[in-house]
């Protein structure tokens, strides 16, 4: 817990000074920079805008963008103080707390998500498990035991539970949402391939797994297009009109 | 396998003329549509558009946008003929061809992907299952057979597989990745938490869990700060500056 965690990072420079209104795509690339930083191994004390774009996956001129928005410019020549970045990326995100989050539906992709050992090792932190199957109530998955789920409540607010995923079926996806807003969670990531009703504060994440297929399939019918016209219609890098 | 592949869809009123450029966010908004509009339960030929936005969970204003980009603008006091609009967005995703995927890294995350019964559903079919542990080779799958990733190429040949799924740790995730390329697959889903290196005709998504929480946790962070500031500074609904 910080002392910092509602205004700025007080004595260094280029520090955020306020909490900022960051645009969605931003705020989406940041884990990425963080992730990037986290993995430099030539122990370095500032970085270039071009390689910490490299190593992120993302063009430079949106880094330094995106970077500006946290009032970090780095400096012409030198770049990027890499403590510091990390500092403010982490204050940004929230991640000088480490938020609890629980998780519900333990079937193949629950389980899954149980056993992922990337959520502790950036900030995250499962402590409680929950299903409605009386087969799975009290199955020990990764040191937690699998909860009722009318248990939700109760636990949410001794553990204070931030955050829940819901890796349930769709069919009981919404009245896992209900439950989980009821028992004061604001953030939800949602496995579930359906739409969630929830209250204004509530913020939901979706990852839907067929979805990301779907959009690779538009690459895929793209590519074949542009490789497969009749004649020679198409330039080099450019997509033209086809048909009639 | 459809022979309108590569031109327009011939004869229907308002059907896609031309392979569209569209945006990104237009894209990963297209699933969203399709999955709504197959699961109305209510029979009709038509739906507004405020009745489509509302089931998949975005503004109707931006779903107008995103389905004029298709060449679909509706009739006025009846809305889109959801027959038509599903045949458009199915076109346009490629779905109309079923795309064989492969799955390399059979741990606990590609069990659960390897079980994920959303993918068969929705136009993809996992027809190969490899790892690199020789444990795992010969394990049976959801009706696959695990196999060993030297067998990637000659099998990705036969199957004319397009999508390539990778779910190994981070470490492994570029080797794997050079393989899915050099074996000709064109479209690769990476769950490993790590950029990968790929040529520009090859198209990666990247699904980071981790990425997901930390988003939340952004959010998290800007909530606990609009509604914990002292005096009363931040007008319900706006980001107000906050420390100096």
């Amino acid at each position: 817990m910080s002392h910092q965690r509602h205004g700025s990072i007080p004595g260094r420079p280029g520090a955020v000074t306020a909490f900022p209104d960051l645009p969605e795509a931003t705020i989406a690339r940041l884990p990425e920079y963080l992730r990037a930083l986290h993995n430099l191994d030539d122990g370095a004390d500032t970085i270039s805008s071009e390689a910490l774009a490299t190593a992120a996956g993302v063009n430079s001129a949106k880094l330094r963008k995106d970077l500006s928005h946290l009032g970090s410019y780095g400096t012409r020549g030198v770049g990027y103080d890499v403590a510091l970045l990390i500092e403010q990326i982490e204050y940004v995100l929230g991640l000088d707390e480490r938020r609890a989050v629980c998780l519900v539906g333990v079937g193949n992709l629950g389980h899954a998500l149980a056993g992922y050992d990337g959520f502790a090792s950036r900030g995250f932190k499962i402590v409680a498990l929950f299903d409605a199957d009386p087969a799975k109530i009290g199955e020990r998955i990764n040191g937690l035991t699998v909860r009722h789920i009318e248990e939700l409540g109760r636990i949410a607010a001794d553990e204070s539970i931030a955050i829940g995923v819901i890796a349930t079926p769709s069919s009981a996806a919404q009245t896992v949402a209900d439950e989980l807003v009821s028992a004061g969670v604001t953030s939800i990531l949602n496995f579930a391939p359906c739409v969630l009703s929830v209250p204004a504060n509530v913020d939901v994440r979706k990852v839907d797994l067929a979805v990301e297929l779907q959009i690779l399939s538009f690459h895929e019918h793209r590519k074949a297009s542009l490789t497969a016209l009749p004649g020679g219609r198409v330039v080099a890098g450019t997509q033209e009109a086809v048909g009639s």
